[in-house]
């Protein structure tokens, strides 16, 4: 099994397992994983001083254009996980690289790659806004 | 058990039970029947001409001051449930009794008494905007 | 406005909201303050050395009868709170009596009575399970 | 825009928005659509006569090993869409691909493949419990 090591990233973030979030399987159902990594996006977002809802109000708005992850382990209750981010500009496009690891021992519960595009005012965008803000603290590579 | 017959409503709506509702103890998590009963609300505004976002951007927004559910009988999956509305008008409040029954024996499930103010652009209203809206169909006592 | 102060609690959680709680309104959706409530029982369960998913296993269950929520003021994105706990025992049932407020001001974003029965194989109970656990931190009263 | 006609797929189903199932953007919250795929996959086998909380209670559980959604247009408060759906066995592994059209204009608003596995009694099987199941209806290509 893949186990956090080594690997470095640009923001991480410990949330524990809230029940509700289990399945009648007894695992975190998987769209809770897509929710989990934006909350991290997010809260990335807060650690270079921008809010999601204040951009919304300011007529700026980064829109999902595509999700792909990777189901590699469940998380259950009582579970407490890292989840890790690192993003890349690729084109227009701000892409995220997130990993989620149950803390307990380390090992990759999911792995996902998140594409984003900025929409100002109505309007798509090569995503100048975010240049600035990002390449702060931007990997130029993985 | 109480069982549905003969009570009269203004709304009523079937909805099925998604399983990703369901939490770990096998039957929709308590949460999810305060959302059903929103969805039932707003689809009786539907039924009335007027949309829930459509109001948001007018500047209107029904706000829920209060909300009081008896849970009687657990849902699971694979159930049915039909998800019926009475109202009043309290005072300044709007006031929705709602029921909800399994459908496969009518069975009650859940009964919720939820309150609710409008607000139009900001400001604390006496919840006029919906008198006119409401008298077509609002029964005057249970 | 209420504000928190004086009053003493068995537990308190800090939380933060999380974008997707927030609805179209741009505040967080009424439901997930319930679901916030449960989180924070189930951590004080934890607190106590009890997990809700291996009482689950265990053939217990606990389950909310009655949830009455006031809505006092709107929690928004980028808003941390502190949802603070106390219980009684009424009969058979536990009630848990929960308050949330804003952490940046203290100010009461919603406020919660919930009532809850214990379910043993099956079998509805007088609450026994929990009578030893609870009563090492139970307040007499409020 | 693409726009669905001519495409066959094995299962539809027509779903509305639920209001609380949008953001602060206004917008379907991306993570539901993940929802609305898993839904339609488990009513897929309810049509089959397939029960996805009674697999659970057999001891057999479909997992999600990945997902992978392409966001093409938001879906808002109001829309009603079609969730279709097809579905492939490739390898030890039962693919679906699933198409998200919103009712009112046919737009393509997400496109997902999500492959599952099959695990009886915790152990990951090649899927021969779907095989009969499923070869009733599923496609050979797409």
């Amino acid at each position: 099994m893949m186990v956090m090591k080594n690997k470095e990233y640009v923001f991480k973030l410990t949330i524990k397992v809230r029940d509700y979030e289990c399945d009648l399987q007894g695992v975190v159902n998987n769209s809770n994983y897509q929710r989990y990594m934006e909350h991290t996006r997010h809260e990335y977002l807060e650690s270079l001083g921008e809010n999601f809802g204040d951009m919304h109000k300011k007529g700026i708005d980064a829109f999902v254009s595509r999700v792909d992850i990777h189901y590699k382990s469940s998380l259950r209750s009582g579970d407490s996980f890292v989840s890790c981010l690192n993003l890349l500009k690729e084109g227009a496009k701000l892409v995220f690289y997130q990993d989620i690891y149950r803390l307990s021992d380390g090992v990759l519960a999911a792995r996902g790659r998140v594409e984003t595009v900025v929409v100002e005012n109505g309007r798509l965008t090569r995503g100048e806004y975010f240049d600035d803000l990002l390449t702060r603290t931007m990997k130029k590579d993985l």
